[in-house]
């Protein structure tokens, strides 16, 4: 059997009692190690799970046969950071496994698509979702991707790189995007850091004094409005550099 | 206090660790019910969490300082079925504690705006969320959302409307949208129950096919996709009709 779990965004106790009581009936525990990072230790998690665990990278899911032949015989549990199918290599061992006969179970968890929410822009109002990548110095993905969200008034989420523990910050993101002249120094964004954990930093402001605001640790990730009703307007002034200077 | 808290898609043991933390520490207990629908009974819920649920109406949450009021003295915990700011009104609830200074803090969870990427879609290519209301006999504004997604390749998520305890079905719903030409009896959808939950079904086919499946329990929701890349082709098949036939 292989249960696919979604372990939340911060803290040991994100993940929810259903899941807690699959991680602990199971016998392996994989974790996905390579998609995105904990805020906690790995040993944290294996204290509050009371169980191994073996960080997973991309090759053992996506090249090796290890987790479906446990899976064979064995219940496995492979723990996804956030919820489950944010990332296309966890589906399709979903996918395989079902292929293979293999029982599967998902327990869903929260993701930062939805904890965006605590922005007070609506959820159903945001268009295509963004990467910006620290490598590809082209420009023209996620501003296209921004381009056809803001043509039909949707906000624009961009989810910010994560490469050999290095994570992109909200200024190296605004920096990224003003190379080229669709956003400029008066922009208003929303930049964010650690959403869905108990001390995240949300801020709204222009382009310019985000790249000064100080969002602490990683993750970080930023947003642009598209259209917004007066609630969405109301409650982003909530959250102005103004009122944190 | 005010503890806003996703209490996830499905069953009580959906709550994350860290909620029941909080729920069972509470002095009051208010479950939101008039936006979703659970797929247990409250008493489930009360018994599970050891704790009396009241369950609040629009006019409680919305015209009445009650709430907040306790939450100037008491920890109040504010319940939400899947994710906490699906709704609007949840999310004015939060402002307005901010705002009165009282200390919040928000527990995220599942949301079936992410558990539909069980059907291979990917998140990322949804374009914005459409509603289909059982009332009104508009269909332009479901369809316009529909037709702007699509200008732009993306998938179109369309969540079916609850009012007094009556669920829309999947059937309803494409007899709603097939009022216009846009959609006809031979695109091909994704159909959706249960969603969240063990017993979830997925229905893959033509308007027509789809018509005819049985979907089962509510609450369904129905997904247009948008341009799809080969791996979503491949996943959509194993959902396909033909195979349930």
């Amino acid at each position: 059997m292989l249960s696919i779990i979604g372990i939340g965004l911060a803290s040991p106790d994100d993940i929810s009692v259903k899941g807690l009581r699959r991680v602990r009936a199971a016998d392996h525990i994989y974790l996905e190690g390579y998609t995105s990072k904990l805020r906690c230790s790995v040993d944290d998690l294996a204290t509050f799970y009371d169980h191994d665990i073996t960080v997973a990278d991309r090759e053992l899911v996506e090249q090796s046969d290890t987790i479906l032949d446990h899976a064979q015989t064995d219940h496995v549990a492979f723990l996804v950071i956030g919820d489950v199918f944010a990332a296309t290599t966890h589906y399709e061992l979903f996918k395989e496994a079902r292929e293979a006969g293999i029982e599967t179970d998902i327990i869903y968890n929260a993701s930062v698509l939805t904890a965006v929410s605590t922005t007070g822009l609506q959820l159903y109002k945001f268009g295509r979702t963004a990467s910006i990548p620290f490598r590809n110095n082209d420009v023209t993905t996620p501003l296209n991707i921004l381009e056809s969200n803001q043509d039909i008034g949707l906000h624009t989420l961009f989810l910010l790189d994560l490469e050999d523990g290095q994570y992109m910050t909200v200024a190296e993101a605004l920096d990224y995007l003003t190379r080229n002249d669709k956003i400029t120094d008066d922009t208003r964004c929303v930049g964010c850091a650690r959403l869905g954990s108990d001390n995240h930093t949300i801020r709204y402001g222009t382009v310019s004094r985000l790249k000064e605001a100080d969002f602490g640790e990683p993750p970080h990730c930023l947003i642009v409005p598209g259209d917004t009703h007066f609630l969405e307007e109301e409650a982003l002034e909530t959250w102005a550099c103004e009122r944190f200077k």
